[in-house]
């Protein structure tokens, strides 16, 4: 079961590996996470993306929150949160052909660069449309008239819904 | 001077925490970081921001080669790549009006909720003009209409443009 963790933290140095660290140890594979300032620099939010079920969740969030540096630690309900995630995907491609356009409005996505033979395509989203979104790159890519260079995704980063929420 | 590092790595248990110790190891601070799968499930891309002059780059760069994970490093220059992010800012609000529309606007931001009493903005672009457009948020802020409640960003993750670059 997919599980979306916010922790708001102090800038230390060596924060991230303490976090990662303790992931690790507990057996949780980071799917994916996001590390940022906020708006005070002094103060970064980390949206780490894991597995488990919720007993294991309530555990590591619990053990997150024992950290010198843990200003706040909580579990994100999906239903109730923003969830949301940015890819930047290359293309290797003569021409910004049709079909190209027509996938990349379908999605919303931008054209962030054009150079000789490449493109760099944006696509600002939900993880499940992101992942359709490359599914039906690749299945275009199956036609021949391009192939995928490299994908890089930001992970999930969420916000819960709610003026009253932390 | 800042500094963008990508990293594609297999998606060993632990990888990240073996990434974020050399670098507290080494003295780098990480401003922000970003870590999702590529479209190869079993292999990650790691984008880190840090701080630091060409020669130390040089040296960490080679560090990060060298662990068993890393496929590979490569620092990212500026010009020659593309570089964005993804903000989401949560604003308590009785109400969406029009300086908030004005500005969001302005800068392309998404209005992605509205509760009652708070919205939450996204804005997906380059990180000075997401600063900006937090500037300008909390300038408006003193005005009294609302407040920034939160603020998550998910730091730089960028693709260097090109059909030859890795």
């Amino acid at each position: 079961m997919r599980q979306i963790i916010s922790i708001v933290v102090k800038n230390n140095s060596g924060v991230l590996a303490r976090v990662s660290s303790l992931y690790g140890r507990r057996g949780f594979n980071i799917d994916s996470l996001s590390v940022a300032a906020t708006d005070d620099p002094d103060i970064s939010r980390i949206t780490v993306v894991t597995r488990g079920d919720d007993y294991s969740l309530e555990q590591i969030v619990k053990q997150t929150k024992k950290l010198a540096e843990t200003i706040n630690c909580y579990p994100l309900v999906e239903e109730d949160s923003v969830c949301r995630e940015l890819l930047l995907v290359k293309l290797v491609t003569a021409s910004f052909d049709n079909m190209l356009i027509n996938l990349s409005d379908r999605y919303g996505a931008a054209v962030l660069d054009i150079s000789e033979g490449s493109i760099i395509l944006e696509l600002c989203a939900t993880s499940d449309k992101i992942d359709s979104f490359l599914q039906d790159i690749n299945s275009g890519a199956d036609e021949g008239h391009y192939y995928v260079k490299q994908v890089c995704r930001t992970g999930i980063t969420a916000l819960r819904r709610g003026v009253n929420s932390y």
